[in-house]
């Protein structure tokens, strides 16, 4: 196996961002990164070559990381320069085929939310690898190694798995937070008194099994409440129709558990 | 304003059980608890008397707190002693005047998830309270001050904002925690890979508004993504409801904001 040395980043978004600069503190080279439009700043704060083109990507990098939108992936990896190192993306649900113009091929994906303002601190997020063939998983592997104590060996279908779980998990709950949000700001009312019930939550949910640990009027099977909360929100339909399902949805999952 | 000090306990459940030994650490002197089939253990963990019936409650407390379900709320109070005490309840939902059968009434309504298996730490819990007087309004604000460095006055129409908008941010936030577990578990993957992006998410919705903060398919306006995890949960249709749901309110929310 060769070790990962050279990188070339393709994207210039939230995770090509965070995880290039991750890999520079931990001794790797950038050689390039590549985006139509939006290269410079990262290239800069990497030090590194900006290019806009993947048809003049360096062909001697160890590393060609795709960091860009699922719908991009393909496209970007058809264009790239023919190369003899690993072509990987970053991306939870697409199949590692999707890069099989190359020889090397996988797929490199951080389990985390990743948003430009905030930090990262990528030693405890779970790095989830495949590849076309065990020298490139084992590089793969390797290069995850460096950034986080949290890597595992998947296939694309448990992947998949791990990306629609982490849509629940991770943007529907911030959507939820979303709507309490609004909820209060229409109402006079500052977020911040929701702060300590979310951090609470989310903590009991990393200490015990979510279905043990739900509370409120749903699981109480409080139908005073639960109609009165729905009477509440008679001037946003949308919000009623989310109550109801995911109230019957709780409703329905304490009956089968 | 008569300090409160002398508090019988109406209720044995998650809520009485937490704020009962939070109270009692803070020199309060829990008279009785009174519950129909499980005073005896808080009782017991309260070294006070455990009764059954709430017209056999001593009248010489100064509060009577009601820690019942919501719809026991108006006859525990009815069936309650006369009394010259104060008559609380700690229902997100219930207007004050379900008390009123009583001189002196209120709500101390602490916002937070309460579940017997772990410890609160009420100090940082915000308190909100409101009272059917002056008198009695500074009475509960001073014993929650007693518990928590939170504490505000509202009024019912605020309550029922806040525990409307608390369904969202923890009973619903939960249940896609749990959605996720199941769908992991489905597939012989651990529930730990996502408690780091758990944990994340949290942080940053409590760092930041999370309007600003959605990431995942549905807010990149990734149909490709979207429809591939609609298909996914094709043995779930209830998943595939909430999923369509939540994601075009996402996308909707995006353009508002």
């Amino acid at each position: 196996m060769k070790e990962i040395q050279d990188i070339v980043l393709i994207g210039a978004g939230n995770v090509a961002w965070h995880l290039g600069k991750a890999l520079k503190s931990k001794g790797l080279n950038i050689l390039q990164v590549i985006s139509p439009n939006t290269a410079s700043a990262l290239a800069s704060e990497l030090s590194c070559e900006a290019i806009t083109d993947t048809s003049l990507a360096n062909p001697n990098a160890d590393l060609y990381l795709i960091c860009v939108t699922d719908t991009q992936v393909e496209s970007a990896a058809k264009t790239l320069t023919k190369n003899n190192g690993i072509v990987a993306h970053t991306s939870g649900s697409m199949p590692i085929n999707a890069l099989d113009t190359h020889e090397s091929f996988g797929s490199f994906y951080p389990l985390q939310t990743i948003s430009k303002e905030k930090e990262i601190d990528f030693s405890s997020v779970p790095f989830f690898v495949e590849a076309n063939n065990k020298n490139t998983s084992e590089a793969l592997q390797s290069l995850a190694e460096k950034l986080s104590t949290n890597v595992q060996e998947i296939n694309s279908k448990q992947r998949k798995t791990l990306h629609v779980a982490a849509v629940f998990a991770c943007n529907f709950t911030n959507h939820c937070y979303s709507i309490a949000h609004n909820l209060l700001a229409e109402n006079g009312l500052n977020f911040d008194a929701l702060k300590p019930l979310i951090k609470e939550t989310a903590e009991k949910a990393i200490l015990n099994n979510p279905n043990t640990m739900q509370t409120g009027p749903a699981i109480r099977k409080d139908e005073k409440t639960l109609q009165e909360h729905n009477d509440f929100l008679k001037e946003h339909p949308t919000l009623q129709k989310i109550y109801t399902l995911l109230s019957q949805d709780i409703i329905n999952n304490s009956k089968n558990s």
